[in-house]
């Protein structure tokens, strides 16, 4: 190329402080390991309301779930639209939950503004560089998925995008890489959540759920991002997985959310992180 | 994944029959070799006006040419927009070309649209779905680049969103893949183009000049996709490659393209392909 | 890494004239194209006697026939050992054809070494570098397959190991590279093909058999090869593919190799190459 | 693939039991991390000298250093041989070190045996069944280095080779695998660790140095591993990193080493794993 891309504002050397971003009462990318869970996508009211009384209880602060859905196939399940985002509305209103949720394309930023606490970009999103420079206009945090061919920094080229715009407010997320093994969904690039917040000072979180594709590894999966130094967790569940219209195999039953948060606890304070929610659960003392 | 994405429209069992797609009276996906050749990016009058000076003469009926440019980095050279776009049609009309130029952004559809003749689709956006379905509605011919983590599979679906919207001029674009190896700028999926048209109706083109990003590559990955099978081929050709703005070292030099392209028509007419310009060359008769 | 690796007896700029190497009355690298066919491995007497004889009437010269099968579980078929290297003797007698094995460990050469004309080094082995210094101490031409995760660099390297060891005859063979995507069995890296030839003097062939891995695919990519400036070709074939003890789905039918050869033909001399074999075909003058 | 390869006696379903192997008084596998460190190669007596006499005051009961270094390009450094494998028998003397150190090829296992307690097969080793058969043969227990371009179920498969051999004291060991992202050496596969667990009955350990190749990442991603249930380390360590011979950039100087001890112990800790070695260290009360 002819010229060599390179990203500043994103950097540890323009900003060597790191940036907390405070959004609905939380403090993303301190101290304190920061949580979401919800479904891949709202599906209706008696699931949402349903998984979000329970992770409300676990004390977990924010709600995910996909209301327009960029599917791979077009045949498949594609969001219940502007009535999932009132879906999220009402359990964050009942359960004081913040929301996070995906714009998928600029057009339905209005539509998707006024529903969330932080705007999602996907994955699919991160080198729409039209988008990513829109966004940046915008007043509200934003997390930014790695794209599965990303590399580190074209990822932080992206999020240069955004920050260029003047929102400065941007949450890294590391989802998976896609390589040639196929044996999980994606390959977590772990030393990746490391060196992102060595390069830049901005949050980084793990979504330990799209990186494996499969239940029976998120518990280590996210211990392992927090070992490896993440702000925080995004982790899907469902009130009933086998019937979910989406991503069922890698979302977590209730249950196991709640069964694996004390660990979360310990290995999160093994690093040195606290856990403001873990007084809702009986954490052996370690 | 609780479903099993499968395209439909898109298949040889859908429709056998292939399609051939009529415009600025090509016949693209027909017997005779599809060529477009041009800039990354409309740089200047001047440039845009040498380039398709020469590539008219050689017979090639089609120019490319950026003018929203979406760059890796937001401190590249981001494209003349309006201005590139009317220069691309001022070549048009002085030398009857056809345009194919990327439409980056839903939003930016209107302006683009009266310009060109082929709407094309990046590969950045090749799993942006709610952009496809919208492109989809469209009644001129798209070019839909193959993402550079698509599978097989991804492609034709991503293909299968625009056919949903009822727009049945999709050409498929091969460009690369990412892979490990950084000895090419991509890797050309050679038996890709192959399958390709083994399991699609649809015409398949390739694009030497971003699969290789290297002009030393592209004489023979150039022959090589047209002896696999390529409907046509997309080349990268620049007056000044050694000072364009975008994709220099990708870039042919003018004379280096018309050098080649009576190897073009030897193998074509080795695979049974006619090269409707090959008048205008003193083709050696094999 | 502290040192950083580089080839020299292996690149152009040590030795510009191209490498051709007279074996059993083929010159390999030079301008005729130089074919191998047989099967993955050596099943029984009367299936290496079809197959050499119905390969020999097309004037293919050399013969290819796994004897010791390295294979990814150790319940598949492993090969029948001297037994095969005694049937490969007899076909090769009998029919006056070279002959190409390979040999998967040290320990083995000994016992390969009498039998065969070209040493085949498997893609496994292509960075076992204590075994390709002991390989180049023979006097035996090499092919040195590319490991499917090797970059260019790595595999020149691999060649420049054996040349450090004496033998000046070594083929590369590309046979494609692991990519995330399955929907061929590896990616053939047909650029690979022609910038190997740029950065080194030395032969390069192509397998399109191992790097497609499916019989479909087999034709397009031969010629694509050629077209990319391949020296030659390694092409699977079988007697009976349905029942082939290995590798079936990507061995063609004995008369699908024939009635392809008059294209590989006429790609070859579109390219400039010759085809010594080809007055055995009736191919059409084009 | 005619056959589809699947392991038996690697797996949970054979034996669901752990395998824990004991060797100079560790038991990997068991609930104590296992530690390795040591330099890439042995370079020198003082250097192994000082190395050693550090590492064992931490408590670490192993000591790696190849003798025999496969090294991609052939003008590298290529190990001490006979020398380096004497010097790591001096150092383990005096200090009571286990020893691992890799067989390159199978005319070189005569050599190293008598020195070694664990017998290391490197990456570029995996896939060459002929040697894993012949290595099954040995006594003593095996470290199998999953090949960077290596599937899960190749991995296995090979880990099934050894086993059928007789020999049943096999170690897994994640290296990191080869991806497109270069801004790590390799692609560390956290849930690859967690996933070999929950497949195989076998230990598994992690090689952070290998996997990272950058010091700096060397720490969270060994606190990553320990977290996703990595049974133990094998790190790089050098007394003078800068002049390294082989591997600088990712060996650590001995005072990282001994920093970042209290962390794995507190990880160690937090995900159930006792640290036999921790009293050497002040470690704070977590």
């Amino acid at each position: 190329m002819t010229d060599i891309p390179k990203y500043k504002l994103a950097s540890r050397q323009w900003k060597n402080k790191k940036t907390i971003i405070d959004v609905k009462g939380c403090k993303i990318g301190g101290d304190d390991l920061f949580l979401i869970a919800g479904p891949c996508a709202v599906e209706s009211e008696e699931q949402i309301e349903t998984i979000a009384s329970y992770t409300s209880k676990l004390g977990i602060k924010f709600i995910r779930g996909g209301a327009f859905k960029p599917r791979t196939s077009p045949y498949s399940f594609q969001g219940l639209k502007e009535t999932g985002l009132s879906l999220l509305k009402q359990v964050s209103n009942t359960y004081d939950l913040g929301i996070i949720t995906e714009v998928m394309d600029l057009s339905l930023l209005d539509t998707v503004y006024p529903y969330t606490d932080i705007i999602q970009i996907g994955s699919r999103n991160m080198k729409n560089y039209h988008f990513l420079k829109e966004i940046g206009k915008t007043d509200k945090p934003i997390m930014l998925k790695r794209g599965m061919d990303a590399t580190m920094e074209e990822w932080l080229l992206a999020a240069e995008y955004i920050l260029l715009g003047g929102n400065d407010n941007v949450i890294l997320c590391e989802r998976g890489i896609r390589t040639f093994d196929t044996s999980n969904r994606n390959t977590l690039d772990i030393a990746g959540i490391a060196l992102a917040k060595q390069l830049s000072h901005l949050p980084v979180i793990s979504d330990p759920s799209q990186a494996t594709g499969n239940r029976d590894l998120i518990k280590p999966a996210s211990l392992a991002s927090i070992a490896a130094g993440a702000d925080g967790l995004m982790i899907e569940v469902h009130n009933d997985p086998k019937k979910a219209l989406s991503d069922g195999p890698q979302s977590l039953y209730l249950e196991q959310l709640g069964d694996m948060m004390p660990d979360f606890a310990k290995v999160a304070k093994a690093v040195g992180k606290t856990c403001s929610w873990s007084h809702k659960h009986e954490i052996v003392n370690v």
